[in-house]
């Protein structure tokens, strides 16, 4: 059974969101691993972010524009929901470290940033195959989304058992525990995107 | 295309809901400029919140014995949860005052407060609109909401920041921290109301 | 009007659902009270949360595979989603008592997971008497839910109170009350499944 053209029009603009959310993720990284010019790193951030609600905007409309079953109307509002979540949360992660005032990294902080970032480009190939029709190639990018996100799961355990040990200074250990929070949950929200795109590939493969 | 009678009786009570939700709005605005008399304050907050539950029962049980379609059924369901989910924030607010023994107001409580207050009024004009069919005017409303939501955004980057540049105390910065969060989370809540309207007014509009 | 043998399927993976959350509440009862051995029983508990994933994943593939009404697809989702929260937060609040290395136990702790404890067996009692049709029981076992809701509720409220009241040490508050929003957060996503219990009720009985 193949996909109605109206799902296609979709899951071309959620390619587009996607690769935005790589695009974060990348610079993400670079802001943990250079730590310089942090402000105008995450000035940069917020530039996909916005450009990320554009698109969210552009899904919505057209889903409450589109005749579309209800069914499939509800994962493709669950998916814009978690990848528009997936992008506010990388960004929130940025922000917090600017608000914080926060002036060095920590490894715990670039070793899920640089996780989270292959997460967010297994999503992308994920939702381009899923334009492409090539439904087994979603499904394997859907795994190893799942195995990203157990993985960010032990580094944020790992993170937040280092924090609490090491460091004496309560009110650090408020705000990286927040930072850790912020890219723990971006990867559970990749997660669910991985758990619509199993369940629209279980209905039309 | 006119809205079905069926939907108007659920408008109607989501116009009761949303002024509620203004009461206990303002109620905080009262506690966080006065901060006097506290545990009276939030107790009558309590009592708006007991009175909004009821609203949502009714409201739940409504939809759950009227035969409306899906995607009718979903924007309603999505709209109850959301207001009861904007009265739980600002009664735990003023509730956490009472728990953590704050002795004294901040100026960005107060600001979030009076954000939140006009946010609100905004959103009960918008369900006063919709009850009415002027679809036109629920679309101002919305944009209105969506700009404070935008506003109390940055009170709280603000907020954030100013906690930790001068507090020095890390329980009282815990506590605060709570504080503004909850009133945050209000304001994204109520963001998710205005959603919901602006997809039903794209609907019937 | 009686339910389709396709519900009464899913009811059957639901009420085993319940029972291995019901037998997670204990383990973390049993360690509450204990204190001993913590991350061995924290295993057996992470061992419980596994095979809940597994039920959760057998209900999402028949959701997928099933025609069913949107309407009560919509119910059997939400209601296997509330059902994972819940076991994937208490194995969470005994994963951090390992992970934040807590030397002892407090009375708060043993209380509210008791009661917790208490509200997972009424779930999984209103989830049997779903599987015999038997819908006057659900609703009382419903209203026993949001009973033992409001007292964890008030339990929580009281652990907090009390833990900025006599706890100095900033790190431990951190430790302590977030383990507590655990407890919370799950019974919180229990009385989300007695509110789905009710509308499924109230459409059926």
């Amino acid at each position: 059974m193949a996909l109605f053209p109206k799902e296609i029009d979709f899951f071309e603009i959620f390619d587009r969101a996607s690769l935005n959310i790589a695009k974060a993720a990348e610079l993400l990284v670079s802001l943990m691993e250079n730590f310089d010019n942090v402000e105008q790193r995450a000035k940069e951030i917020y530039e996909v972010e916005q450009d990320g609600d554009i698109l969210t905007h552009e899904i919505m409309k057209k889903l409450n524009k589109t005749f579309i079953t209800p069914i499939d109307r509800e994962d493709l509002h669950a998916l814009a929901c978690s990848l528009d979540d997936v992008l506010d949360l990388i960004w929130g992660a940025a922000d917090r470290i600017v608000v914080f005032k926060i002036k060095e990294s920590t490894k715990e902080a670039i070793s899920m940033s640089k996780d989270l970032l292959t997460t967010a480009e297994a999503m992308h190939k994920a939702l381009q195959k899923l334009k492409e029709k090539n439904y087994s190639h979603v499904q394997e990018y859907c795994i190893e989304i799942n195995r990203l996100e157990n993985r960010i799961d032990r580094d944020f355990r790992d993170a937040l058992g280092k924090l609490f040990d090491d460091e004496k200074d309560p009110i650090l250990i408020i705000k990286w525990k927040e930072i850790y929070e912020h890219l723990e949950d971006a990867s559970d929200r990749c997660e669910d995107v991985a758990n619509v795109l199993e369940s629209i590939v279980l209905k039309y493969a």
